[in-house]
């Protein structure tokens, strides 16, 4: 099991435009065969000091094992997401974990 | 859908009862009902400067809605799990996500 977390702060969070460009591309992963599980979030309304809540949009990918992770990264579908979301993004922090 | 996710730094990273201990409380987290799918991981090989592998344990537990979260907050095992082993982490980060 891979889990690949990933979190998207965006340059204009005021923009929904931007919100919903980033929506789409992230669900337009979930066409690769590759992807176990795929979540898509924004932040809960839960408040505590250790709680992140800045980010604008939460992806978390499961794969069975790192291979099929690796196949996802350079599969066409994720590059073309990144070639027409990335100029939406300020910054993305992933965490992968394998178990 | 509500997806927590928590890392967990060690205070003795270097120790494997910790690491043991740790994880067998996060296995412990699984009895909870109100989960309806949980991830225990470690950081995978990945090394980008975008990704953070610097914790020692990854928790992904995915819940049907927040209600079902809020339950595993304030349930027996939960508490008890934090009760038993918050001594061994030094910080944990949190990312809630509903989608």
């Amino acid at each position: 099991m891979f889990v690949h977390s990933v979190f998207f702060w965006l340059h204009h969070p005021e923009s929904q435009d931007d919100h919903t460009a980033l929506r789409a591309g992230l669900e337009s992963l979930k066409a690769v065969t590759e992807i176990s599980t795929a979540y898509i979030g924004t932040p809960a309304e839960t408040r505590r000091p250790v709680i992140d809540h800045t980010y604008d949009f939460a992806l978390t990918l499961v794969f069975a094992d790192k291979a099929a992770h690796d196949v996802y990264q350079t599969h066409p579908i994720h590059l073309a997401f990144v070639d027409k979301c990335a100029h939406l993004w300020e910054r993305v922090k992933i965490y992968d974990a394998v178990g």
